[in-house]
């Protein structure tokens, strides 16, 4: 059973899906470990890994070696973060095909003009025509081989500021071009745009919803407002920068690194996770 | 002025070098907002990100890609473990090549036999031959272009339990070859191996430390037994999973990942390292 | 003295520069061989050579890891060919760092609009508005380190069937947002085009053509016109594939491969080109 | 089916299976367009396309790169020449699960010592002893995920001069320990040792070899020796630097590349080629 078949299964269960952001193997060993059931191949922990800006400037090949790193070590299925698709229909199924046969389970493409900026930053986004749009959707499904990959549209039309209506239309659009999934991307600080949407989709596509302004909507809250998959899309890397952070301002000043045990783990430990016992 | 030129300005100043180890863009970053003098692009961390063992699996391609990574978004010297050199003195010339061209500042060369295991591993670890790993080192030296490149040469006697007397006569043939640091590894619990190295280390020929095990030594007292470079090579990594095991676990546990502030930095702050102001 | 800096000193020379396309090491190895004086790291050679389409497809990180190996086995300036910028001036500042830093002396970017399809496929070709790609320019500009740096704007006025006025117009705001040379592309059956563009050209900024369409016009006779730089874009590969295609079918056809040394060099010879003498 | 199911199947023929060497995409294509059966990946091609010796200093990396480029845009088997297996077991068993995760067929390990030199070099060759090398061969079975997938041991018993009962010996050892195919190298100017070793190979397990100093012998004569694989290993690399090598100082010596329709297909050709029609 593929990864993406296992994915597809899950999603067919009442159970809400659990997805947590990673850029690396190690990090999405860890999303393993504590039992989510997929990993958020992250497009901004990804260029944050870099060091280098979420604005299209990190490729497709970057992206996908980083993608394809973590499926290489994990055993739970891979949606990977594929900003705009990088470019038009051509690339679209380019990227498909690559994809699908790094084994990864799902792609997601979101409605921003190429190159892109990350969605949380300041200043206003401008989405692609929704006919333009909806064709690469439609590229998208035209080249998996297989039936179980999945194809997530995201849409950024809460981000644009353009309401309700224009959310539901677009997301509508991209269900009836053969979306598997929709993402229904919202920087609101409650989930009240998410649970207006919710209330008025009736379609029976799934929807996918990132909380991380709306941080402290649980699960469960997601849950009974008929969200299907929940993304913690960035909260790993931003755990990795404040713990490195942490640790190195600290054996500047102390002049060591002993005695920090508790914000470590240990050497074996790192040998135990990465597979040297 | 290159990097390398800056590496050994440093070198000539009265105090230790303090260098810490990175495994990407992002990590490489936050060590030079620490204000270490240089980075170590830390075999351990590095493979450990990629999920995989430190036993020679890793390639120097893999390798090479992550320093340079560093590179491209920091301004202070990469030093670049190299491992064993991954083969024998043509794979060293090449290497240099290789590394030089991406403007790391300096590479270490350890004289164990190829495929490695890493140095904390329990069980006995088997060493080169001198002549062998001279050989190397003139090798290394040859095909660096700029005088400015640093070579250091890395002895594995204390892990492998040869003792001072091997430690030391393997610490001169190498300077003898050329080296330009040596760095002489301990697993010792406290610095007792190093100090007593010092001790009888007469050669002008700058020697480096990694106090892993003997961790609450410090750069002071290091520096007062006349090391030069200290090499904090694995903490960040530490650290990295520790913040996501802990956070992951809490958002599963809990349901969202709202409250956690304390273990996270903001995304503008991810942005603002990005370079995305 | 940098490959940058020796491509500006042949720049200064009476004599036309020579470049030829190449898509890997060894055939870079050729040109150098050949005694050209520089080596254009050809977008169409290198997606021909991955078997993929010349549309943008291709990404930055192919063409650049294709143009640095390039680079690391020859010792002539290579000359990349980088489409449109593979963005907007994010993508095009990122790409100058990146090249730059790959010791690549110089880049060409074409003000088609991305993503772009091959100039010689029939159908039209959109252009970008000259301000965008005069930005693109001086963001190209800015991004370099070292003054040997060079930029070349690469224009599709003629490809696109816009005529010498445009094709002028267009030249002049390149050279103006400090291009280094412009490329004046033409499809034409002879070299008309080119023709009627230099009597016009009278700006102290180099002109580079590639000779693909009216191929048998001599570099003397472009020389006499006063162009600087003639580039045999596409050849090479034309020819491995003409080759390949005979010796294949050949050995196919017969059951073996002996007695057509005339289409082959001995393995000895490639272990020379690959310097394992 | 997979590509490997379909290399088995193949191989159940009465038929003698015809493998053509590429190096890269494009070449991979051809020799699929000329009917063979599958792709050789080989060491040799792909080495001197990076430009570089075939003497273990290019990455599995790198060769894993090329062959999955290859198979990325070919429908029939890849078989991919993997050197010594770069380093030991765990070596081998790291890069089956890349190369099968690639949707790579075979994967072909030889018996020289890591890091090796190519077979056609001048100068002696050093086997690994048979337990180390059947050791690496079970490594290499234990890790494949599917049982179509195909190990191929090489023995470079002949090029070592060790001659035929040592050759019979390793490739029995081979077999037992599991290889799907035993590829049996050599380089007498006449297939004299192929004849010799297929008079007494009596065992279920088939046999390939690579006719390149015994270029004349047909793949009926061998066929009817009873070898099961014949590899046309390095042909297509030496057309590719001949014709360029012919082309290059063509355009050098007339000045322009008119004229020469008979050394190059057409750029039209070539975009047929890339799919771009």
């Amino acid at each position: 059973m593929t990864k993406a078949a296992r994915l597809r299964e899950s999603l067919k269960s009442e159970n809400i899906i659990r997805v947590t952001g990673a850029h690396n193997g190690m990090s999405a060993k860890l999303v393993e470990e504590a039992e989510f059931e997929a990993i958020w191949a992250s497009g901004l922990e990804i260029s944050a890994a870099y060091g280098l800006p979420d604005t299209s400037i990190v490729t497709m090949t970057e992206f996908l070696e980083a993608a394809a790193q973590m499926e290489f070590v994990t055993s739970i299925p891979i949606i990977a973060d594929c900003d705009t698709g990088y470019g038009d229909e051509c690339n679209v199924m380019h990227l498909v095909k690559h994809y699908e046969r790094r084994h990864i389970a799902a792609i997601c493409i979101e409605d921003k003009v190429f190159p892109k900026i990350n969605s949380f930053m300041r200043g206003s986004q401008t989405l692609e025509p929704i006919g333009r749009f909806t064709s690469k959707i439609r590229a998208a499904k035209s080249a998996q081989q297989s039936p179980d990959f999945v194809v997530i549209a995201r849409t950024e039309a809460f981000i644009a500021g353009l309401g309700l209506d224009v959310a539901l239309m677009r997301a509508y659009a991209y269900a009836e071009a053969g979306a598997d999934i929709i993402l229904v991307h919202s920087k609101a600080k409650t989930a009240t745009e998410i649970a207006q949407f919710m209330k008025r989709w009736t379609y029976p596509v799934p929807i996918a919803v990132v909380p991380t302004t709306y941080a402290s909507t649980t699960t469960q809250e997601l849950q009974e407002l008929g969200v299907n998959v929940v993304i913690y899309a960035n909260q790993g890397m931003r755990a990795t920068v404040k713990a490195m952070r942490t640790l190195f301002s600290d054996i500047a000043r102390c002049g060591h690194a002993g005695g920090r045990e508790d914000l470590m783990v240990s050497v074996q430990e790192i040998f135990s996770l990465q597979g040297m016992d």
